[in-house]
């Protein structure tokens, strides 16, 4: 089985989005924690998780935060395992504040950040991640990405009728 | 003698424009230590140093930080004492980034944010709150106060010479 | 008993938001006066406010204005009390331009500047400036500030039920 | 004689742009003072100012700042005059703070804002504005801008041999 | 009676929010005409309105306009009585795509910019233009201001008593 | 021969960057005209230039402007001709406030924007518009398009060689 | 009759919008053809499509796509066709992150692009490219742009009505 | 020895930026190779790279590119390897344009996207990948990171002794 993702949100406000990582793991069967921890208000559980994430058993970790999104930086400050961060839309600035903090980390410390509200995104891309060397989860890569090809193809068949009542 | 003040900054880079906060606490006679700590590169002294900053005589904290600046709220996570955020301007975005990495800081945990590269006002802020209960400090910054405005009409005395000419 | 804070609002609009700081100022027993005045439309109070606030025994000018926010520069050029300025989100740019109005202040006249509509932080930040020089106050700030990492502790035990379900 | 035009600045570093206001005024006879008053060093003069600038024989005040761009805005909450503002550009942010510092006035409180760094135009909309009832101010209005077309005409010529070249 | 003040929409949709302008300039007995004409789709008759608008007795002309918001400076290029432009949001981008093309004139053709949706402001802002020598209106204005004055004070009134129940 | 196409500049400022535009439609042979007409300051030229441009000859006309880039929009308002906008970087905003200006077009007026400065990408798109009646000029644009790909294999290529060193 | 236009859209909820486009085209009877097909999910579809589209007998490309907006671009890798761009408003940043996918193409290949969510600009834009090399075509939009702008003469009577109760 | 890592960028211009992520990645011994590949220029020797890139040994595709930045997008729909995007600063815009088009990915295609010319965390960052498998590459991350640490250390330290002559 495959190393662990844990799934790290700095406020339970974020579930609701964050939720849909969730389920793209399980359609993976990849193994995953979910936790909601802090950098600002927790911070030294956070540290804590992520100095002993590797020993764990984890292989990547996914950080979602809004607003000043400290949460992944402050984590991948604390472990050499690759750190995804998803900047989550808040009440103001659609999200803009948490992507600059998220993505502009400096040289030597790197966030892989998907877009604001990336959630589903920050999966696929731990999987890819863990898949590099495993085979098996490469291959459902694959098939995702055909059926994936294949949802368009069908909902292109679609439009096709409804186009003709135009 | 005032509490001391520490002037952290993420980068040794920082240093030419958060020096004219440490000039600034001179002039006030303020006691300072500044140092070269990072949020993502060295956490656990960060860390360390903010849990252990008031103890150790600190009444204020002025964290300076480019880009995907989390210092600030990284040590507002671990003291209650109040914490001054310089955004610093780095080689892309004008320091927008920072800015918005500063000030977003979620209920609980603020970071009293001044201007891009505004250092010398880190400084005075950080006066200022050492002054609500310190009236000799107080005295001293009406008095600069005083001769800040002075400067200003300094310079439209002069601008009325150089417009003659116009 | 701690100096007041004094909580100046441009308009009555941002009571709703504005309301948060006098809640939190509350539970820290700090007493506080709270108005509303304008640095476009009652200009002169807003200076006569500033001008004797030292002497009537405030120590901290918490100011909320929204759009070109002119409030809390206004009042930290008639003052050395330390100014914190909370960026309204108006009908338009999300905030945006009063963050700039706020936080761009020019050297020698400091903004202590909060997120966008971050009225509670505004309050704690006063509190934390009050707090340098008040043991009492700073116990109850180290207080709260592990109600509020237990409060997180919380969410991610309930977290764990509701992810079962996943 | 026409009313004069006010011209402030809120530092002399402005000058070296703001002089092409002067410049233009000049141009067309209309009688300025000029000069450096901060709403935020020299909050009080510039407040006097303005409140007396009717009965001193002003028709129009040019206000230019940057950063927390609030000189317009103050000087605005003091006169029924028509104040026109000029956003600055400085070091950071290209201006973008002071156009929505300036611009963004509340209901009741206009500044007339014209573009970044764009002190002739300021100028010229003060003369546009002594003009409404100065007929002869507006047929030098009227002839200037014949020139401006004729200047463009005259490039447009020019033009025409540069490319035959290509 | 003073001259007339044109008020010209792009489109009729602007309606709702430029109404404002006029109920404005009736308070004051300012006489308008209010038009619904387009940069883009009736620039002719835009051109002839402006090119006529002074002999027609018109002192300044209002131009409300959204996203690639060219109104305004249409208008100006064809006339020398001043231009005053509100930018209007429209579904996307908050309005600042008509603020920036409402601004941002190029030296000779300046338009006075007010906020976004700054309907009242535009209609102040020309009833302070036509006032510079006319003593009625400016008389008017006063009174205005100092209204507008007390209902801030009447507001900050109302509020001691909301606040009591805190 | 090709229908003509128009090149016209806001301001002569704009040569050196629109030049390029002019070679690369030397390139095709196809013929134009350029010029300086500006939508502000000779609205008259450009207004008629746009009338009678189809029955002069021209199949699309280009525009360049900077700041609040109205030329593309007005020139659209008076013709049926594509008219495609290059948005000018100007001193300030990068050309943000051009690309605003000129790709936010109301529906019924577009104007077929390029990135800001990209003069070049402007002409190629009027060869394309010009192309798609003229078997010719397309099989132009294909060996143009293939000499380009060979342009990049060509860099890498050479890239191989710098990177041996490293 | 008239070459085809293509309109393709990333995702088939850009429908509701893209539908604006299809009657607009109807209007002109002008022969299209309606598509999803996504630049990262079919990529291969997206860009045989673009390959044979000039042999298939399209004479313009539109394409619709959000967020990272690639799909204009990568069409227009593929073939020498004009392509015209529409940036799609998604759930955050309100189209500019579309915007700037699609506007600002490197050298060499162009998108026309038009405003956020412009569908009916593309529309009418593909119908002026086909327009240049036909005389028919092109007088249906004289018709169009003469009936638009009695549009605007018959709002602007209209309001005339509504004004008088104010 | 570890799967190779693929750096491609969209220009050669961009070698000098990109240069440090090959340098990052001989330091850790981590074998690639180099290309210049272009989404718009060179689409289907892109396409055919990502391809095959899995089955010519590859575990990790890194893209710079910048203004509309595709590459990485278009890499990334043809492939099921985890694609890393630096976006380029270009001459307009500071790098705005070329982040929100390599990170704002639609669901399914992800990017991990890194700061604006993050090219050494490019690098550091697709170790970090390769070394979720591999414990050799993981102890050389946790050395580098130790040095890192280290490095800050000697800068505070030096840091102090510049200071102590203020």
């Amino acid at each position: 089985m495959s190393k662990k993702v844990a799934v790290i949100m700095g406020s339970d406000s974020d579930f609701p989005v964050v939720k849909s990582a969730l389920t793209e793991l399980k359609k993976y069967d990849v193994p995953f924690e979910c936790r909601v921890m802090s950098a600002h208000r927790t911070p030294v559980e956070a540290a804590q998780f992520a100095d002993s994430a590797k020993e764990n058993g984890f292989g990547v970790i996914i950080c979602a935060a809004g607003m000043a999104a400290h949460l992944a930086g402050v984590i991948a400050g604390h472990t050499t395992l690759p750190v995804i961060g998803i900047p989550m839309k808040s009440s103001v600035l659609d999200g803009m504040d948490a992507l600059l903090a998220t993505v502009m980390m400096p040289p030597g410390v790197p966030v892989a950040t998907v877009a604001i509200n990336g959630a589903k995104n920050a999966a696929v891309l731990a999987v890819q991640m863990l898949a590099v060397s495993d085979e098996e989860l490469s291959a459902k890569l694959v098939a995702e990405k055909n059926a994936m090809a294949d949802g368009v193809r069908a909902k292109d068949a679609k439009l096709q009728e409804e186009i003709a009542g135009i």
